[in-house]
């Protein structure tokens, strides 16, 4: 299990496909755009903030949200590709 | 729906035609420079100050606004370009 | 009508003319260093400080200021340029 | 023995094996991506804060815990490679 | 007149004459090094500290200062070069 | 005698030597990467935080440290080659 | 006579000499290292704290200090080349 700590957050990244005219399904390339949506999978308990409090983290586990185009680096956990945010990067949870 | 976090704002953006003397509207195009106006779609609640207290963010929902030349960056949401700024990328509100 | 948020602040540039000798005005063009003095035509309220109350900015509709070389970035609204600035690229109000 | 200063953490880098469909067990090699994996082997007390009071760090001698891309920078003792990472270099612990 | 905003200074730069052995005085030319030197012609009221008290500047009006190297930027007023500095930037009252 | 100020610290950097199997000791080269270990010889107060009171340095004169691989620079006091760190430089102490 | 503003120092370089196995005292070249010690000729009276009080700069006129190797910036004063440090650039006191 992934404990994360202070506000780090950790993503699925959710592929797009892409639907040709024809109906075919593509899966998403190297050559697309990367999709700028995943999957929280793991969130930490907040950062402190100077009074030594935890600010809560306003994502949870589960949710669907957008992230800054360069906000997320790449980690490999058990050779799968996975997304480590912090909560700014987070732009938007999609409802 | 899209629910930003903090005081990031989903725009959409509003591109400028080119009207010639001779009256042909042109819509804009890639050598032209990129308009500066948008509308906007959805707003976080604000940022937290020190204090753990809300700033609320002084766009709405509707509003079109001017941004700062390079503030905002691309998204893509279900295929369609958008941008996001966060508030202090948005320099006026057009009224 | 234009209203900026926070300290930020909309500028007319104002074009130096060039005098020759003899006489003969010239306008400035582009191989001329540009000017550094603009009209200011909109102001926004001010920056919250830490306390959440608002710093009016220090220059008002019509005052004619010099800015910083580098301080204030173009905008073309309805294909007109303007200069926007924040408070701290203004130099010195001309009275 | 290592008595780590501030919020400084020195960790033991674990290598990813490699298995092959066959079932042969490959080390890690020059070529294949760095693990982002590591053991807690030092830790130090915390920062303080701005009040002068430490902020204890949140991993432990012995946890198993993935770090940040550039995070953490090597350092080599009595000949071994190590690493040394500061608390916000810690993205989660591995349990 | 000038009315400085903040803690902007601006500056007339005072040029080095170079007195040859035999005694003739040559004017600073483009190959010598700038001068550092320079007259203060006009002072902002000084900044604003976090409790919105001003913080008076602490050069005056006719002060011969030396300016650190990079410091101050040059701004042509009315075809005439001055410089723009930021109290940080003088190092010293020559008295 | 060295009084360093605020917290500078004055390193003698310790060189490791390399035994080679057959028992021969070599001492480090420019080709070998340069040890980060380094021995105390003079230590300030500490900084000043926001109130004005000092915070101790961590590290004594004698202690032996690792420090950081980047963080000292190299300052040469009567012809011999020391470092020179700021507190936030030193990883941990070897005891 | 020179007055510093805040914590700017000025330093007169000390040259380092070069004595020959012969004997030969050979003066600092343009090929040799930069000393980095130099003689405190005029001290600023501080930086104002948070709280608008000055803290006092921890070297006097006359002081012998080792100063960071790029901290300090070269500055002429009357065609003699003088060194403008702030307080931390000052690494210690040779006392």
């Amino acid at each position: 299990m992934l404990k994360p700590l202070a506000d780090y957050i950790v993503l699925e990244p959710i592929k797009e496909e892409t639907t040709t005219e024809s109906g075919l399904v593509l899966p998403e390339t190297a050559e697309q755009e990367k999709s700028q949506k995943g999957k929280v999978i793991a969130v930490g308990p907040g950062k402190l903030n100077d009074k030594g409090e935890r600010i809560p983290v306003e994502v949870k586990i589960g949710d669907i949200v957008l992230f800054h185009q360069y906000g997320p680096s790449e980690i490999k956990i058990d050779k799968k590709e996975y997304l480590v945010a912090k909560e700014d990067d987070i732009v938007a949870i999609i409802e």
